[in-house]
Parts: C-alpha cells; sequence; structure tokens
C-alpha cells in the first residue's frame, strides 16, 4: 500500500468521552469513528487490524475440525419463544417488528437458531459430533454502551455450537475447543488466562473465560504465583489451612460502641486488628416447609461476601437478597450493624461462618443490642451449633485451590466464553437423533464464543506506550512501514524506497511505503500511533553511506541496514 | 475436507415454494436453509462458495484501490432525515427504536452513513479520489421475499463509495469500477453483460448493472448481435432506418369495427397486417400554465409504449399516468378503443407519434367515433401537426443504437450497479473540501454495488443440469472430490485415496475425500448435486489395473488415469 492511496485519519487528541486506552488510541490512530452511541465504522486501518484477527480465528476453528455457517442476524420471535428466553431475555434484546408487523429480534446469540437447524439436519449418531461457527456482526442494545468497541452495542463475534450423543463426546470437543482458543491468542501473541467461570444466564454445567490481562480490565481474577490455576474471583474456592481456632484466653465482655455502623468502625474504636473482628449478615431464606426464614452468614471483618457461593447454601433464597432492616429489628430487636452470632441460634436464625472467620479466637462481634459489641468471644464456649461453609471471595495471599502457591488477583478482559450448555436447549428444542439401538435421544451441545472485535482493543490495552499503540505483529495493520524522507524530490530516495517495496510487496509482507508530502515529524508519529512493528527510514544521507534506518516499534531500538542487505533484515525480523 | 467430517445435509426434494432452478438446488444442496420468510442460514457447502465470491470481490476491489472499511448494520435516523429518505424510503427500510425510544433503521444501503464519515474525515482535495468498500450483511424488507437467496430479505452485499472534487474524476473512478466489475464477473466464469441503466429511486445521472444472463432473470435485455452494446430494455434507443412513410395508394376509409376492444382485434377483424396499423393512447400532462391537458401517444400496432422514455416528453406527468375513461369521453366524445390521431389536434390534444409509426403509409387506426376505424390513413395527407419521438421499447431485430448490427433480447438477473450520484448525497449533507484555491467544494459521488450472494444463485440459474449444479470452478464448493468405493473395507483404496488426498491437498488444493460408509450412488449422485467440477473415483478393480477413474461435472466426459499420472492430471484440470 502507498500511504498516498491510503487513508490515515489520525488525530492528535482523543474525544473527551474516551476514557481508557484503547478506545482513545482506536479514535487517535483512526481505526474507527462512532456513528451513534456504541456504534461504530470501522475505517481502512481497523478493518485490517480486525481482518487478521478474524482470520486467524478462523483458521483455527477450522483446523479444530469446526464447519463454518452463517445464521441471520434477525431472527423470529417463535424460536425465541420455544426456549422461553423472548420473555427471560432483558431489553439488550433489541425486538423489532416487520412490515408484516411480525416479532422479530436483533441477534446477540444463536443458541435458538443453531438448534432449530440441526434438529431438523441430523437424524442420527453417526453424524456427531457436528460443531459449526460462524463469525458475524451481533447486536446487544447495551444500556450504558462504553470503552470504544470494547462494550459497543454492534460487534464482531464468532460463535460456535457443537452437537453431542453423549457427554463424553461433549467433553472431548470442550477439549479440542479450549486449545484452539489457546492457539488462536498464543496467535495473537496476547498474554492471556483461560479461567474458570460461571455459566451465568446462558445456562449450562461447566465453562471457560479467556481473559487478555489488562489493569484496564473489567474482571478480577485469581491466579496462582506457582501453577497455571486460574478462576474468576467470584469462583475461586478460598481455602483455610488453620483447622480450629486457639483455645480462648480472653473472658468475654459486652462493650459500649456508640455511632459505630462499620466492623471497621468498631476494630478502630476498640484499637482491635480488623481481622480478629468478624461481622454479620442477615439474609432471607426458605426452610423446607417454603416458610421465610433468616439466614446469618459470618465473615471476618476484612473479608467480602461471594454472592454465588452463599447462593448455593441450603435454604438461601436465589438470587441472593438481604433480609429488610424491619425484619432484622423485628426478630433480634437491634439495628444490623449490632448483630452477631451470639444468641442468633436461640433467636431462629441459622448459623452460617465462613471458614476463616470459624478459625479465630478472641474475638470482636456484634452483641444483638444497639451499640454493643462483645470482646474476648469465642466459638464453642461462648457460641455453638453453626454451620462452617466457604462464603467469601478469596484474597490476594490466600493459598490457592489447588494447593499450589498462594493467590495473586490481576485484571482480565474477557475475549473468549467456552460453554458445556449440556441438554438446556436442546431438550427445550426437542433437538434428538436416534442412537445406536435406533431411541431418539436429546443432544448435548457446547457452545464457544470470542469477541472477535473486542480482541483488538484487548490487544491495545495490552500493548501501547505515550506514542501509541504496539501491535503484536501477526496482527498489526501493517508489518513494515517504508518511510521516505523528501521521497517526492530526491531520485534516489525514491528509486531506493520503491526497490525495497516491490521486493516486500513480491515476498508478501504486508509493507506501506510513506510517499506522502509530510513532514518527517508527522509520518514518524503516523508510524507510531499505528503501531507499525517495523520502520525502514530512507534518506539521502543514509544512501550515500549505502544504508537505511530501520527502528523497532516493540522495543525502540534502531540499527543502520546496508541498502543490499534490507531485504533479508527484514524478512529475518519478520521470521 | 473428508465428508465423514462434513455437513451434507442434502435432499432428493426441494420444497415446494421453491420455483426457480437455483432456490430449489440451493436447498437440495444443502447451501441453505429457510430459518423465517427471506432469513436463510447457509450452511457449510453455501459458506464455502459464498466465501470464494467474496474474495473474488475483495480482491478486484483491492486490486482497483478500493480500501475496505465496515459500518454499521443499524443505523441512526438522523442521517436519513438529513437526506430526506427516511420520509421517502419505503416499508424496505425496517425502522426500529432503541431502548432509549430512539429511532434506528437497519441499513439496505449505506449513502447516509459514509457520506457523514467522510464530511468528517476529509477536508482537502489532495485526499480525493477516495474509494470505500465494504462487504456485509443487509437488510430490505421485501414485501414478498422470493426465489430463495435471489430476493431475500438478508442478503449478502458489497458497496462501495468513491468521492472526487470533479466530475472528471469521478468518471476515471467510474471507469476503474467498470473494469474491476468485469475481472470479478470474468474470474468467477459467468456469461454477464454490463447494460446502461435507469438510476431509479437511488438518484444520479449515469448508471450501468451488470447482469448474468439466465433464462429465469427478472430483467430484459437489449443486446447487438454483432457489438458490445447492450441496455436494459426500458432504456434503449429504438432506431427507425426508415426516414418518410411511402406515398399514399390507398383512399382514407371509415369501417364499421364493432366490438374490437384492441388494435389486435381490428386488425384481425379487417384482415391488416398489425404493423399497417396504429393505436393511440392518451395520458395526462400539464401545459406551460400548469394546466392539465391531454397528450396522444400513437404506436405501431405491435409495438409496447415505454413509459421511461414518455415521462421525458416536454408536458408528461411524472409518474406517468393514462387519462381517466371519462375524460377521454368528454374530450373526444369515443372510448379510449376507438381512438386515432385523426382530428386530434382540432380537439386541443398534442399528438406525439412513435418514430416507427411516424413511417408508415395506408395504415388504419381509430376513427375518434365508437366502434369505428379509418383504413387508408396517411401522415400529410389526412392528419398532420404532430411531434415524432421515441417512446416505444426496442423489439428484437431493431437495429442497434450504435449503428451495428440488430437488437436480440435477453433476460438477466442483476448483480452489480454502478452509479455516478453526481452531488446529490454530498449536496444534502454538505459534505465539501477544500479545492486548490482553499474554496469549499461539494464533492461528487460514486456508488458501486455488487449483489454477493445473489451472484451464488445466479451463477446456478446459469449453469445446471437435471442432475444439480454445475459450479464454474472458481466458486465450486470443492474442486475435486475423491470418491472411495468401499473406502471403509478395502485397505488398497483406503491407502489410494489417502495418498492422492494428501497430495491434492498440499497443493492447495480444495478436495473432499468421501470415506463415508455410504452406497457409490449416493455419493456419485451428492458429487453431482454439489457440482464439484472434477471427480476420481478411485476402486479395487481400478486398482488391479493401475487406474483410477476420473469424470468432469462440467463436459460429463470421463477417461482413465493411471495412479502414477493422477497427481498432475488434476494439476492440469485446474491450470
Amino acid at each position: 500500500m502507498r500511504a498516498s492511496n491510503y487513508l490515515f485519519s489520525t488525530l492528535r487528541d482523543a474525544p473527551s468521552d474516551a476514557v481508557v486506552a484503547s478506545h482513545q488510541l482506536m479514535i487517535r490512530a483512526g481505526m474507527i469513528r462512532q456513528v451513534s452511541k456504541g456504534l461504530y465504522t470501522w475505517l481502512p486501518t481497523g478493518v485490517k487490524v480486525l481482518k487478521k484477527v478474524e482470520n486467524i480465528v478462523r483458521e483455527e476453528m477450522q483446523r479444530a475440525g469446526a464447519l463454518e455457517v452463517s445464521m441471520p442476524g434477525v431472527q423470529p420471535a417463535e424460536l425465541w419463544q420455544e426456549t422461553g428466553r423472548w420473555q427471560k431475555y432483558g431489553p439488550e434484546l433489541l425486538r423489532l417488528k416487520d412490515r408484516h408487523d411480525r416479532d422479530y429480534c436483533l441477534g446477540p446469540t444463536h443458541e435458538e437458531v443453531i438448534t432449530d437447524i440441526t434438529r431438523n439436519e441430523l437424524s442420527s449418531y453417526k453424524q456427531l459430533p457436528l460443531n459449526l461457527f460462524q463469525i458475524q456482526t451481533k447486536f446487544r442494545d447495551e444500556v450504558r454502551p462504553r470503552f470504544g468497541v470494547m462494550r459497543s452495542r454492534e460487534f464482531l463475534m464468532k460463535d460456535a455450537y457443537s452437537f453431542h450423543i453423549s457427554a463424553e463426546s461433549l467433553q472431548e470437543t470442550y477439549d479440542v475447543m479450549h486449545s484452539a482458543y489457546c492457539k488462536v491468542f498464543d496467535r495473537i501473541g496476547l498474554d492471556y488466562r483461560p479461567v474458570q467461570a460461571d455459566t451465568g444466564s446462558i445456562g449450562g454445567a461447566y465453562s471457560h473465560e479467556f481473559h487478555v490481562l489488562a489493569d484496564s480490565g473489567e474482571d478480577d481474577i485469581a491466579f496462582s504465583d506457582s501453577s497455571d490455576f486460574a478462576a474468576n474471583v467470584e469462583l475461586a474456592e478460598a481455602i483455610c489451612l488453620k483447622q480450629a481456632p486457639d483455645a480462648p484466653t480472653e473472658e468475654i465482655k459486652e462493650v459500649f460502641t456508640p455511632n459505630c455502623k462499620t466492623i471497621a468502625a468498631v476494630a478502630e474504636f476498640l484499637k482491635l486488628p480488623v481481622e480478629k473482628t468478624v461481622k454479620t449478615m442477615l439474609i432471607k431464606g426458605v426452610d423446607e416447609e417454603g416458610e421465610s426464614t433468616i439466614i446469618a452468614l459470618v465473615l471476618r471483618g476484612d473479608h467480602t461476601i461471594n454472592e454465588i457461593k452463599v447462593e448455593k447454601l441450603k435454604g438461601a433464597v436465589v438470587p441472593f437478597e438481604f433480609a429488610s432492616e424491619a425484619d432484622i429489628v423485628a426478630k433480634i430487636g437491634c439495628q444490623p450493624g449490632s448483630i452477631g452470632p451470639r444468641g442468633l441460634k436461640e433467636a431462629g436464625v441459622k448459623v452460617v461462618v465462613d471458614r476463616a472467620a470459624a478459625v479465630i479466637s478472641d474475638f470482636c462481634a456484634g452483641a444483638n443490642k444497639d451499640d454493643y459489641h462483645f470482646t474476648g468471644l469465642n466459638w464453642g464456649r461462648d457460641c455453638d451449633d453453626f454451620e462452617v461453609a466457604d462464603i467469601r471471595n478469596v484474597v490476594e495471599g490466600d493459598p490457592s485451590p489447588d494447593g499450589q502457591g498462594s493467590i495473586v488477583i490481576k485484571r482480565g478482559i474477557e475475549v473468549g466464553h467456552i460453554f458445556q450448555l449440556g441438554q438446556t436447549y436442546s431438550e427445550a428444542m426437542k433437538a434428538t437423533v436416534l442412537d445406536e439401538n435406533g431411541k431418539a435421544q436429546v443432544m448435548h451441545m457446547g457452545c464457544y464464543g470470542i469477541g472477535v472485535s473486542r480482541i483488538v482493543a484487548a490487544a491495545i490495552e495490552q500493548n501501547f506506550d505515550d506514542k501509541g499503540i504496539k501491535w503484536p505483529l501477526a496482527i498489526a495493520p501493517f508489518e513494515v512501514a517504508i518511510v521516505g524522507m523528501n521521497y517526492e524530490k530526491s531520485d534516489s530516495v525514491k528509486e531506493a524506497c520503491d526497490e525495497l517495496y516491490d521486493a516486500l510487496l513480491a515476498q508478501g509482507v504486508d509493507v506501506i511505503l510513506d510517499d506522502r508530502k509530510e513532514r518527517p515529524g508527522v509520518k514518524f508519529s503516523d508510524c507510531e500511533l499505528l503501531g507499525i512493528s517495523h520502520r525502514i527510514v530512507v534518506g539521502d544521507r543514509g544512501l550515500k553511506e549505502g544504508t537505511l534506518e530501520y527502528k523497532s516499534r516493540e522495543t525502540g531500538d534502531g540499527e543502520d541496514v546496508a541498502v543490499a542487505d534490507a531485504l533479508a533484515f527484514i524478512q529475518q525480523k519478520l521470521a
């Protein structure tokens, strides 16, 4: 590509609503422009990067045996009604009517359509397993689109759906997809982690997210510092190595703690370490007869509650819900800020103590009396008959659940997600095939997503400096830039540029020759802003010595290269 | 690809609503499935063909200097309001509201969005010309979707938009696009014609359509049998080589023609050749003062009126409208079936005679008196003071307007359309750049569409037989099929198949190895239905002789090929 025939559209400044680096840099580098809130046009530089990501994804999906299909973006309501999602799905599902007043939606996902296809096309277990994918623009009507293409309303997605006669076959394809995803992110050149994840609203039993690590990520991920373990913070098990509390050394005392509304305030008022306090929260429960109850959750003062874990407790209401203040006052006789475990059992409240809170001694807790707390409290002696469970979020320094090393927490951007859906959709839509005995069996399903456009933004969040983007080579808009100094006036510069340019093109290198009538400074800063991996400057001064100037965008290192060696030099850099 | 890992989904019968060959064959060959009226899922075989077409289109657009972009499918109403198309565009434009109740549409075309982009990004004539394209799923809410993907609601389209400082620059890029389109259709291997076209509702001045010739086409195209001339029948000029009528030889006679409502009936009743008759139609007009008038159009009895040509007549109402029967009776005193040119001038009706009707003599026409016609009528002697104009559709045998040969008429499927839009959109949206003198100039625009998914259907309409599709090699789902006879049981067949398969894959050949446990008949008919260009059958009987069986899908010709020569043989077929 000659720069004189290209559309740069670079900007010195980013718009004020662009708060994350990738959004700012994608605007400044002329990759995207907003057409309407959360709707973007991708300009040539953006499309070049997007297509490189798309091609890598397609190639690895095909290598993994998946077959490409293309489903409509506009989907009939009837299919969504079959699974009940027409009603259940929130306003992110953009519903619309056609000219005949029939109901449709803009597809944010395609479980219904693909299950409809396969229940018609597949009749025998012999046709399984089958893995179908598409790469397609999807629409999700985000209430607050933000961060550029990271959370836009239209986005490019690779979604795949696999069909199986058994859970074992599903597991096999799931593993193949897991490794194909690793190949995709390896090839792109990203620092990423597959993490255990919650399956959320899409349903199903087992799932991994793929996160690109970056400070701007929206998710917290818990890693082991010594092994491959990685899980969404919400899912990571909090291990407690200590088996039981130490023996009591203090007497229980009721102390006056006026105006202390939080456990931190109590600890400060009483000059106690927060690890020697517990906080007690009351949530709504339901007993075996279906009657409303209250459950007390007891955590160490410095820990936070994990709602997903709590929802798995027997008798807890799903979704998680705190008891109302009125209920608490009526049942316990004090405000929520003074609740403590001692005496709750007698008030008919089941007590669940977090593992870490269950192994402390001589601690402080609410006295179930406004403005009073206990100190010197000890399990067993002062308070018994409680359950112990894992109900908190892990924190840095916790032991890793796999027994190797300790937890560190980093932020991640989710760019991929694989699910074992099981039979959720196939059962609702009666998608069966005949098994070896001629009996109809509901198929098992997996689904596998990659946010193609989001990868572009995530790659930037992980690779930029104050000058611009530093693309991994595999997805750089151009691999090499040749910058001609005074190209339009110097015949020798023009000749050297054109010769190298033609030689690189002939080798299939994605090269841009900057032949514009612009100052060198403009050309250099465009090169850096766009993140072109390798730069060769061709000038009269160097040519007199028979050299060209090379600079790496990644390391910033430069060196002079003999004109005669330039082609081989670059080929080696690209190898 | 191994057939055992592929999804065939071939069917013996097409659904009853599939009336054209491409629709029937795309369903039967497992290329598409209907999800909802006019909405299709493309299955693996369909996607393979579609992607091949898409890649050829992309490559030729890039070679022609166009840059790829990607605009949103959901477009804000505000932009369409700027050009007035929000109101003007019919119900084909699917309008919708987002969760915040803002107005959007699903884009059937992108003139507004691209003009909005370029008015912001472009500031100087130095950035021009610029040609931006995208390949994208579009939506048009057809009232009656039909013919499969030929007229579906969602379809894959390549649309490009060029921007220029002058009409001359637009003409240059237009010519480049014209030749790029020819390269696309040449490479795909289609019998097509670029034809002069009307610009229709999209506006602008100059336009060509690209038609794939096929009997099932919806458009009539007039060609010269001796030159490159081709035009939509509605646009082709009707030339008349005869300069003036012959001298009268008959006297004018008023004859009784009871119950003859059409000119054909009159000719038969009077035993006259229909070329010796004229028919006269009255249409609505408007005079220079804006008063309603009536204009008479006189055509030879065997010719048909061309409304587009009539609308260009001075004083004709646009859109074209016939005068009401009541007006005719009031003004002329007879029913429409008995109208003729003689005496109309005296009734205050302007008479326009088609070129071909103006050079006949001794002819028959209505007598402006119910159930009476004149015979022996002659221009000049019996009726004068009329205009002569080209107001009819060309017919086969007419002289070609370029002076070379005669017209033949064939049916075509429109697969591409290029327009010179001029300044229609750029003016409405104030899209200007500064010229050499620093003065703001409204840009000139061109737009260029290719129906990517429609090409797939059109290619089938032109290439099929009773066994299935006969793809041009460039877009066949597979170039070569290797059919193993008894593959799963015969080691020698398996070995020969695998060896040839691996060798072809290594050469980059798109080959499918049919290793399924199916009867040979099933494999052969799938091959033929799918239209795979070259077939190699590997069987034990042949292998004993050291040969494989080759068959061409295009010609149906077969021959035996020595195992050792097979690779070279196929390579030569693909060359």
